[in-house]
């Protein structure tokens, strides 16, 4: 553990990117799902800070986002330094933003071993996260190219997984056996029951130049692209492959490890799940007036809410639109947003 | 028909009393469902004062309300002369308003024929309204107590039922054999097939003295309460049995007659039916997203409304509240309102 987190060159790396319309209509094009406070008093991307700066101080902790975000999380994040700020001239992917980050990281510290952390999961026991990304920092250093991977409670299908070889009890790194897509309910339900399967939470733990190297065998136009746009060639961006890290990298690359996390983290990945969050933190909306309506949430309104017949319903309300949506169809809230670009009601998106 | 509406003693007198929560959060204490624009771009209010100028000019057009209620309608009322509002010291049901009016109309014309309409309907064909009218009013003339019933159209459950001796098809007037309780589903069947009942619309037509000298026999604590009253005894009023002119009158009179109207008469009795007949004048908000929705309306919202995975809702905003309630529990809205008081929202009552 003499190079792990603690040690001087661990730096932190936060992915600040990403959109989606899952939590449409508080989230927007410019204001995605990390700048919500889905589950406590603050921002998810701002709790994501706190959580890595019980890893690495300011000046060792990095945010890669598109320019479109770039003012927002200055002002979110005050203490970020601007040098740390790592700016993707537009989307593309994880792959390319990773490779980005890594590269402008290895120019600052060639030794750097870099922690690679979404913003818009929730991870509520730090202690247990960084002992886990301390475990992942020692492997690292030696050389690994090391997961996070997340101790399934239930079969999820809305995630992919990680094959291990060998128990998920053992506290790492374990060795990867392979990437498995997103399963079905039986297969999920399968993989609960080998113990031998962690969710993919996209985080990730490797010496920068470790990752490049890899990232030069196994989607070299990317770093290539990379190293002319570092080189001032800003146009080179738009031939880096729009692709994420797991199909660019990690499902191609070998010796993977993992290290298990069981951190009580949670990908907020509806308005039930920041229901249930909220609730746990005694910030969920308690003025509504339920008649009939069991499991039903009401997000943002300043007005008083009634809702009469109509269980596991989200209700959200921002000054300009109102979306009342059955929790079992949250998916269906893209057509919602495609209808109002069909509209041409950007002022909406 | 000499002495029928067109005859110069001929008035009409518009109930504008009446609350109830169906149509909370628009509707208020002091802005009851007449007052809401539910069928068109005018308040059902309004549109009950055009449709009986067709019947009497506005020296002949009274209306009766409770005192909180006056402002408001003479707002909405420019043309209504003041000597015309009759004030009811407080709400006491429609026995004792319907004889206040009557008392105060009897003062000004003792030959006066009156027709008496509930304001928070609709009818759609004013000239078969008119002509109904009329007929009633050529009975009412020549001392009958009269009463419009509707048509039906199917087994309603939620109006009461007029028995007539004879046939609905017939232009009537037709002898009234009984008022009839609203019935369950299974009567309701047998009513229309039977086609000798009526709905009973709370429509009267008669002498002012006629119905006076009726009440004298059946309840005449409110007569004398509502001559005191007039005499200057304001407290009189509250010693006026609250009781509904059907129970206090009609179902114990003897001899009263009806003019079936087939009007495309509505009772617009909930946010459902308010949202098929604005959808009939053109004027239903179209702008709502609605995803897996059918048959879910809005109301009142200025944001963008989108609704996703709930059929058959409506949802209401105010400035100060926003229901969403499922059309087939719309009577449930009555615990919103029960729930609002005993958190002493007044505010929102």
């Amino acid at each position: 553990m003499a190079r792990g987190a603690k040690a001087p060159n661990f730096h932190a790396m936060l992915l600040a990117g990403g959109s989606g319309t899952r939590f449409w209509p508080e989230s927007r094009k410019r204001k995605p799902k990390q700048f919500l406070a889905l589950a406590g008093k603050r921002p998810l991307l701002v709790e994501s800070w706190r959580r890595v700066r019980k890893l690495a101080p300011p000046s060792r902790i990095w945010v890669v986002a598109p320019a479109a975000l770039a003012d927002s999380i200055r002002e979110l994040l005050p203490q970020l330094r601007p040098d740390r700020l790592v700016i993707e001239p537009s989307p593309r992917d994880t792959a390319p933003a990773i490779a980005l980050a890594c590269a402008s990281l290895a120019a600052v510290d060639p030794e750097a071993v870099v922690g690679i952390f979404p913003t818009d999961h929730v991870v509520r026991d730090v202690d247990a996260f960084k002992a886990a990304v301390e475990r992942a920092a020692g492997a690292a250093a030696a050389g690994d190219l090391c997961c996070l991977g997340i101790k399934p409670d239930r079969p999820a299908t809305g995630f992919g997984y990680l094959k291990c070889k060998g128990s998920v009890r053992a506290k790492g790194p374990i060795e990867v056996d392979r990437f498995v897509e997103k399963p079905d309910l039986a297969k999920a339900k399968r993989f609960l029951k080998t113990g031998t399967y962690l969710w993919n939470a996209g985080m990730f733990v490797w010496r920068a130049t470790r990752f490049l190297d890899e990232l030069d065998r196994t989607a070299p136009e990317i770093r290539t692209a990379v190293e002319r746009m570092l080189a001032g060639k800003a146009k080179a961006w738009d031939k880096a492959t729009k692709l994420s890290v797991d199909y660019a990298v990690m499902e191609r690359a070998r010796g993977v490890k993992v290290v298990p996390l069981d951190a009580g983290w949670d990908d907020v990945g509806s308005w039930q799940a920041a229901a249930a969050l909220l609730e746990e933190a005694g910030l969920l909306d308690r003025s509504p007036v339920l008649v009939g309506s069991e499991g039903t949430a009401v997000f943002g309104a300043e007005k008083l809410v009634a809702v009469v017949g109509l269980p596991d319903v989200s209700i959200v309300e921002t000054p300009d639109a109102l979306l009342v949506v059955r929790n079992d169809q949250s998916e269906r809230v893209r057509d919602v947003v495609k209808e109002l670009e069909k509209r041409g009601r950007r002022d909406l998106l």
